[in-house]
């Protein structure tokens, strides 16, 4: 189906609004998702506009969705390490890291950044699964020493070229030296807030951690006062410049039947480190014998791509199955339409021919690597 | 805000279809909320015009997001004894249970209806939280022999007073037998389903556990061909007839943070069987002293209420805060303002005025009890 019609979502109890909401109605959000629970705004004029006002300016994303899982106590590093991929010890406060987190059989449960604010005190910021109940759950009967919860943590994302500039004028020029996946805990008028180096967008850029949700519609005004300047605009997580960027969406390219060397992430599985984490048995395993299945980039024929893959459309080579493609759009930056796939191996390479079929009819496209933003495909 | 706007729902590759979803949007499904990252319609032609085809004919909700999950192995019983709070050893294969998953301070993480198919087979099926990652979680590192997965089982639910019509038209008239609670493992047309005499209505109803997810578009048309003959309508987990049948939603009024005793759902809690589970030594505890809070009915004066909390709405007895409203509704039925709140206990006898602080202004109401069904509300 190219277009699916416009239905509305169902506001009720059992979704919660973050503390940006009502900031995002007064700004025209014109869909929204649900992600940990939550309502998360998808777009406001258009996911086309948004990615130039992201590429070009500066955007400001209610992102209080990734919610946070809290790991402190005396046992607060040793069980954030079993939980995670990457080596802890090399994690200093004031440092966060993307990484993974695995199941007994590599499959990816989630890929959250982890942020450690203190020597015993972590931050798992979390894609969409419900880590909390993994936690508790291999918590359980361990001997870990640990407490787990969800804190009062409500993110919004600073996106773009001029992200710096607003930040400034928000943090003074301290923040123009925060390296990257580098934060602060800061205040702002005195109200509590980590600032850190992130983001998802592909482009230079920021979180806030606000700590203090009932400071939602300060904080959103503050961003905006600040980035007038800027063209700042209300933006969200931009499918169309993720892709470019090779970013994957957790439960979109991987969830837990995929493993993180099929998805071209095993550079965050730390396997030659000291580290005891779940997963590494079986990831050592896979690494020692290389994946059967590999993310690919595809570029793909045809007229634009106006709705992705809501069941992943099969690819075939001379009439065989290969794999699937797991996202999909079109790209007004390079005037063309990207996909992820997964493929068996060895169809993995860069150059090859495929089809893939779309629930419009069949489409060729060529593999390439990702991410996208190679000059070659640039134009 | 008593009326939000209606905005769109973003449709992408996280949030998968059911596979009724194509049937769903023929017949004109109106609103989709996610519920276990699925798409869950919530009305076709509107709440209230639902409510009545529930009461008075037969409805036909998509509920896929409903996810199960199975648990299969030698120490299948001993491991979803540990994970549930009703006496596993009382519940026989083709048989059913509502019960309780807690966590170990006796919060409540879930609240499924759990299926024995056979001496060493089990499904629970799911409102809205992963148990799938507690159910990993809490058997990592034990010595439970068990297998955990999420099979291929798309529920769907045939509702009110004709629904016994309806499924005699399909399955004989066998299926009119079929105890509450009970299930039969069957084929139709050669397509494997279970049949279950469960649902989250309050009237008499069935739920078919679909076990082949390539069937959804042929089932929903035989269910519905069936159904002509009895006013058969498109309907969905109905907000109205809940609320005055007493059914909690797990994510609305109860949540981690809310224990079976509060919510007065003691009775599922089988503290004094020789059984072995998460929570149980917290619960006991709790039972014996009283819960400091309680969940009761409250009847709600003013004008229909169109919105229910988004986020909860205080209560107040002279001037002081004493709770909160979870979810609230008029009921064309009853022809009146319905709703819960979580109390301190001292407010929880009947007949208690209280205040209600909505977005839209203060509202008296009258404590009461749960259900609402009592015929001395009935007018």
């Amino acid at each position: 189906m190219s277009e699916l019609p416009q239905i509305p979502i169902a506001f009720g109890a059992r979704v919660r609004p973050s503390p940006f909401f009502e900031s995002t109605l007064s700004h025209g959000v014109s869909a929204f998702s649900i992600y940990n629970r939550m309502l998360m705004p998808t777009t406001y004029e258009g996911v086309e506009v948004e990615y130039w006002d992201l590429v070009n300016n500066v955007s400001i994303w209610d992102v209080g969705c990734e919610r946070q899982v809290e790991i402190v106590g005396p046992d607060a590093a040793l069980f954030t390490q079993y939980l995670v991929t990457r080596d802890v010890t090399k994690i200093k406060p004031g440092r966060a890291r993307y990484t993974l987190i695995c199941q007994e059989d590599g499959g990816i449960l989630n890929d959250p950044v982890l942020a450690r604010l203190a020597e015993d005190h972590f931050w798992l910021s979390l894609a969409d699964s419900d880590i909390l109940l993994w936690a508790k759950g291999v918590a359980h009967n361990s001997d870990f020493d640990v407490e787990i919860r969800e804190p009062d943590v409500s993110p919004v994302q600073i996106q773009g070229p001029k992200s710096p500039d607003l930040m400034q004028a928000l943090f003074g020029t301290a923040i123009r030296e925060l390296g990257f996946y580098n934060f602060l805990d800061v205040t702002l008028d005195g109200v509590p807030m980590l600032v850190a180096r992130t983001g998802w967008s592909g482009e230079v850029g920021y979180e806030i951690f606000l700590r203090d949700g009932s400071q939602g519609g300060w904080l959103w005004d503050r961003l905006f006062e600040a980035g007038q300047p800027y063209d700042v605009k209300p933006g969200a997580p931009n499918d169309i410049r993720r892709l470019e960027a090779g970013f994957l969406s957790w439960g979109s390219d991987m969830d837990s039947d995929t493993n993180p060397f099929e998805m071209g992430l095993g550079r965050f599985v730390d396997l030659d480190s000291e580290a005891d984490f779940i997963g590494k048995s079986a990831l050592s395993k896979i690494a020692a014998v290389g994946p059967t299945r590999r993310l690919v980039g595809l570029l793909v024929e045809g007229d634009p791509i106006v709705q992705g893959p809501l069941r992943r459309w099969p690819v075939t080579a001379s009439g065989e199955a290969i794999g699937f493609v797991t996202s999909a759009s079109w790209t007004p930056g390079m005037k063309r339409n990207i996909a992820f796939a997964i493929l068996e191996s060895q169809f993995s390479a860069e150059g090859q021919k495929v089809h893939v079929v779309t629930p419009d009819g069949e489409r060729t496209a060529i593999t390439t690597a990702i991410p996208f933003e190679d000059p070659r495909y640039r134009d």
